[in-house]
């Protein structure tokens, strides 16, 4: 089925992909369907984030699923959400759409956003749908809630405070690596099959990441309260500058430390790429960075999924890994830079 | 001053843009700097509307001037969250930005953001900055209050309620030809001057444009809740028939009584074209429409830049224009539509 959207038009396809959308939050008071949707937020503080997604610039849908992509672009903002130790509560999506794209292709789309807001327990209240000349654009904005006080943001970590990050680092930036190269093996051929054998984590990573979640609630169980937090998305060196920038310390990350799992290192060894260098600075992993005062060192260690991988110091001493032959490195952010594309 | 934004980074622009920023509202906890912003809004109900502006679609940057844009771009977004009866408090900005753009292009257009902000007392509080492959994409969304319970939607709208409209309409729609009328008359001339004498109201409107939050204001003085409202973004047949259909009612809106200004009408003259079709179908008004009860007739009378211009009728009665001689004419949504472009 290909049905054209000028067929029914965009108020057409505003109802049709908000149909039968239901608001499941307590703080959802009016969702789609008027100049603006209205929320309820009484006894805690809001949180807002923003994210923009460009065809050709963060998507190449020659392998990536629109579906996917639809449940990529929600979760990354929940993850900006989680981040600041909230929870996701709703999310309008602005859509820009060029003319090849087809109202079954948006349903798509909408399908993977849909299927995100249901797992995480996100409403859809609204957004824009306009035309595009070239190529699709997403930009979604989440909101969320935090008990009063209790957001944790990238400026509160102190000297000494321990560095910890949840799951591994680098699989995301290595699973782009193979759809890459995959696609450029493709490059003509028809009824090319890719090879992700015994690498398919390293896909799922790059195109269907989930935000830690798991964590920030782990976290609270366990009386946890992070002094600082970041969602992993431009890399770990560049995340850790953020922190360290905004809280006017320095730091010291292990290079023995950093979790990174097997497929990730049999990618780099394929690619002939230094895999220390894919980890710190392949993003888009969505894990957490975070910090915890240091007498939570024993509480930290009995979290799973949770590794320390270094400490805070004092601003003078400079933001530095720490090779396993004890070597200091400058840490420096080369994480995705869109900008420098 | 021709600054490449690679020379500065995505990080050095965001720090740029965002230099200097002071929140102004007590529901703006923490800005710009973080995974998210934080907001406070104990005791109100809280709005959110969002809005997509892409290049060559909504906007050419060859008679919009970048400062106008940006103010254009986020007063659009205050103007949805007035038409729900609120107050804007806090917007997030997302930004695509192609090569050819420089840091001083941000600059300018940021000015324009930051001078809306300022005239309307909304605090800029994030958003996301990457670079497009095609053209500058703008993506705003604008997050409100209203008091508990007081929102006002589409769908609120009653049989006998009188149909209000503030300030005129057709302006924007107007003032857009003129530009386009000297863009085309300027095609390959050095030195064209365009000629907007005595049409001054019509580019400022299309240029320019305000979100009424003197009408709102006006409005809760003289104690009038309206039982629907939306703001004219599409023109007025579009939105009242958006009004109708999810208030289950009818209308009549008359003729004679659609405010039109002098320049608006010598204008469609002199381009040949139907008046009364520009005044219902030209977009970008951002007047307000709304219903009260017929009750309220002798106060709305009173309230300055607000005009009755028809009245509710049950749903069984359809949508129609009663032109001049007293024919019904059915309402058709005959708006920019984007999508059909």
């Amino acid at each position: 089925m290909e049905t054209e959207i000028s067929t029914i038009g965009e108020f057409g396809l505003i109802d049709r992909v908000t149909s039968g959308l239901t608001a499941g939050n307590p703080s959802t008071v009016k969702s789609v369907g008027d100049d603006a949707a209205v929320l309820s937020y009484p006894d805690t503080d809001v949180l807002v984030s923003s994210d923009m997604l460009l065809e050709g610039v963060h998507f190449d849908l020659t392998y990536v699923p629109l579906k996917h992509l639809g449940y990529k672009a929600a979760v990354v903002n929940f993850s900006d959400i989680y981040a600041m130790n909230g929870t996701p509560r709703q999310i309008t999506v602005s859509l820009g759409i060029s003319k090849r794209f087809t109202v079954e292709h948006i349903d798509e789309l909408y399908s993977g956003i849909r299927l995100a807001c249901e797992i995480y327990g996100v409403d859809l209240v609204g957004g824009d749908t306009t035309s595009s000349r070239s190529g699709l654009v997403i930009s979604i904005t989440c909101i969320g809630d935090v008990a009063k006080g209790e957001a944790v943001g990238r400026d509160g970590a102190h000297d000494t405070d321990l560095i910890c990050v949840s799951g591994d680092l680098g699989a995301a930036y290595m699973g782009l690596q193979l759809l890459e190269r995959e696609k450029t093996a493709s490059a003509g051929m028809k009824d090319f099959v890719p090879r992700f054998e015994g690498k398919e984590y390293l896909v799922e990573r790059q195109l269907k990441p989930e935000a830690r979640k798991d964590i920030v609630a782990r976290l609270a169980e366990a009386g946890i309260r992070p002094t600082s937090m970041i969602d992993v998305s431009d890399g770990l060196s560049s995340e850790l500058l953020h922190i360290c920038h905004a809280s006017k310390t320095g730091c010291r990350v292990y290079e023995d430390r950093i979790p990174i799992d097997y497929q990730t290192a049999v990618m780099a060894e394929e690619l002939n790429m230094n895999l220390v260098t894919a980890a710190l600075n392949g993003g888009e992993d969505y894990e957490l960075l975070f910090t915890v005062p240091l007498h939570c060192h024993e509480q930290i260690k009995k979290i799973d999924g949770v590794k320390v991988i270094g400490h805070i110091t004092s601003e003078n001493l400079g933001c530095a890994l720490v090779t396993r032959d004890g070597t200091e490195m400058p840490l420096r952010a080369q994480g995705f830079n869109h900008l420098n594309q």
